[in-house]
């Protein structure tokens, strides 16, 4: 029997399910919609093909399973099948699809798992509909806080509402979480949705860490002035308060190993072409897969802030708004990526991820890695977000020698 | 006969003049309308307690004229009726205010002067109402255009008919040009609208000249990107680069003197917290009073521009939108008036005026000069704007001072 062409085949499904889809450009594919429920009919029909036991959970994450011996523990993989409005036929739905495909490929090849593997395809991570995300991971963890099922969507619907109508019980969330002995971790894949491993000229990335991310809101406030009539020695420019800010921001992260800073909005008042700006409203998020180089970095850049207003006579309003943690890979699954990868003839690249994912929240059971593909020009989040068959034949190659890395009893079969 | 206290006399008229206005804070009052209409009325009141010849001409400029032995020259003062929407009480109509009082006091000492003097409050400096400003001036200096009478202003009014409401004949414009022979000069009396007199601690200031404008629009096309996913090595952030180049244009300005670098206007996009801007739409404004010093630090800036976006792999839209040269004061005008304010007690602080004012255009038809007031906090174009009476006070004996010097002939009496 010819071995498929997996990517060809990963390909395949991702077109019928970039079809579960509203309207428009790319795909948009929200939880609890008719379009998640398509989609769920295509991902039953891909994991029945590939003989797994099929089920919907009471958080709407459709789960796969490969039953193991009775009592053996189990292995998690998948990501969710969501996307943003407009976004692409990859992100997220790519990893439920290719560890499926592992799968199938494991079952052709003969294989008996002394454990169960899970692939789990995650109701929401994106969190565009209601304004809370990752519920199907945190469920699993015990980490779901109930009062989020009041959450209301832009139409008034609250979760709780969205979910009933999809068939769910919501009230049975509780009773999903897992037993953290019971769990050997998770294994999740997904593009890379940036650039450096296409530039790298790799498939493949292996995931050290997933970043901490904080963002400040800082507004300058100096006076605004006739643009004709102020002196510059007289002037208390908000603006160019704020342009020494970011641009101390990207100098501190170019010098700092893996991290980032960015000013991604900035407003200023009265924003005329003959008035010396009064007022300059702006974000700085930084992110680092190391916490503490995270909180460094915000401090200094808290006290360059101050700096600037003092020098420039400015007032200056700084609030961190948001900060969480970055959430390490386990050493014994990334070096198990990394063999992996590198068995199949590739150097394995190393890199944090700066994006969260559902991994996020499953670290709170267990532990966690991820696997990247690269994806052409950096895009996701678009109509244009493409990942090649080839990278993807290389995922499913390198997925399946992961899962067989947990069997110590067998020799394993040439490839 | 005690010496009126002039300053306490022209903040009474400015209050009357104040009135004029459309219901709201401070004072809005545009041309050809009712508010302009009952300010016309004061300024005859007061143009005649002078006993000034009062007459409206054409293009809407109420003229007060202390006329002179037959034949002989005319000395032309004042300013602009007219103020910005939510403006301040100064603006402009103190410059008319100020001259009246100034013949007042003259008269009053009993002075026959050898020429004629007559003091103009122009009817739209401020541009306001219509897209085009400085009409009077400019039919006095034979530069109207008459196509201007076409333009209309929001309400779909064209200028013509607003002027032929207000029982004008604007097809009589181009018979209002004056002989420059028969014309000695245009002096100007206007609050600064900046911050230097009152910083320096003096009343009076002496313009040297108006400086010239250019604008650039700008903008700087980089690549939006996902702010954790991409690393700073990778980005092309139009954002910073626009930072470097409004910082370059404060540092160049600052080092060069009289130049004034504003960058006033500035957008980008998409403009949220967790992505790297791709585009920058931004307004640079050049001034100084010497055309040669803006146009080299236009070019330079121009320069830098390319420079930030070529390092930074930004694609760079630079187009100059406007620009409009600098008007000298007569080096003549300046001296009398440097000797009035220094006979009158005090340091002749010599500035350039960095506002564009009725003088611009008078300077097509006459030599110009010009008399700065300090003003509170260097506040215009606001409720809050405000001049001292001392400052006023010093303001007419000035003027009194500067109108006798064209005098050869009598002695002066003390003041």
């Amino acid at each position: 029997m010819t071995e498929p062409d997996w990517g060809a085949t990963a390909q395949d499904w991702l077109v019928r399910l970039a079809r579960c889809s509203e309207p428009g450009p790319g795909v948009t594919r929200l939880p609890f919609t008719p379009e998640h429920r398509t989609a769920l009919v295509v991902l039953t029909d891909l994991m029945q093909q590939a003989e797994l036991n099929v089920s919907l959970d009471a958080a709407g994450t459709l789960i796969g399973r490969l039953e193991g011996p009775i009592g053996a523990p189990t292995l998690l993989m998948g990501s969710h099948q969501d996307s943003v409005r407009e976004g692409g036929a990859y992100d997220g739905i790519m990893g439920v699809v290719l560890p499926v495909l592992a799968l199938m490929k494991l079952r052709a090849e003969g294989l008996r798992l002394p454990f169960a593997v899970e692939v789990l395809a995650f109701a929401d991570e994106e969190g565009v509909r209601f304004p809370t995300a990752l519920m199907g991971p945190r469920a699993l963890a015990g980490r779901f806080e109930m009062a989020a099922l009041d959450l209301c969507d832009r139409e008034g619907i609250t979760l709780r509402a969205a979910m009933e109508g999809f068939g769910l019980a919501p009230d049975e969330i509780p009773g999903l979480s897992r037993d953290p002995a019971r769990v050997m971790g998770w294994i999740e894949t997904h593009l890379e949705q940036g650039p450096v491993l296409e530039q790298a000229g790799k498939a493949l990335g292996i995931v050290t860490a997933i970043c901490g991310i904080e963002r400040h809101s800082i507004t300058l406030t100096g006076q605004a002035a006739h643009a004709g009539t102020v002196p510059m020695r007289l002037r208390r420019d908000a603006l160019t308060g704020a342009a020494e800010l970011a641009l101390a921001a990207e100098d501190l992260a170019r010098a700092t190993p893996d991290l980032l800073a960015t000013v991604g909005a900035l407003q200023i008042r009265p924003g005329v072409v003959n008035a010396v700006p009064g007022e300059a409203v702006m974000t700085l998020e930084i992110r680092s897969p190391s916490d503490r180089a995270r909180e460094i970095a915000g401090a200094e850049l808290t006290d360059r802030a101050r700096q600037i207003a003092q020098h420039r006579g400015l007032n200056l309003s700084i609030t961190r708004s948001y900060a969480q943690s970055a959430t390490q890979c386990a050493p014994d699954i990334l070096s198990r990526l990394s063999q992996a990868v590198s068995d199949g003839g590739q150097d394995a690249v190393h890199l944090p991820s700066g994006a969260t994912h559902d991994a996020s929240a499953m670290a709170d059971l267990c532990p966690i890695g991820m696997l990247f593909t690269d994806c052409k020009d950096g895009i996701s989040h678009h109509p244009d977000e493409y990942v090649s068959p080839q990278s993807m034949t290389c995922a499913v190659h390198s997925l399946t020698r992961v899962i067989r890395s947990y069997d110590p009893a067998p020799p394993q079969k040439p490839d």
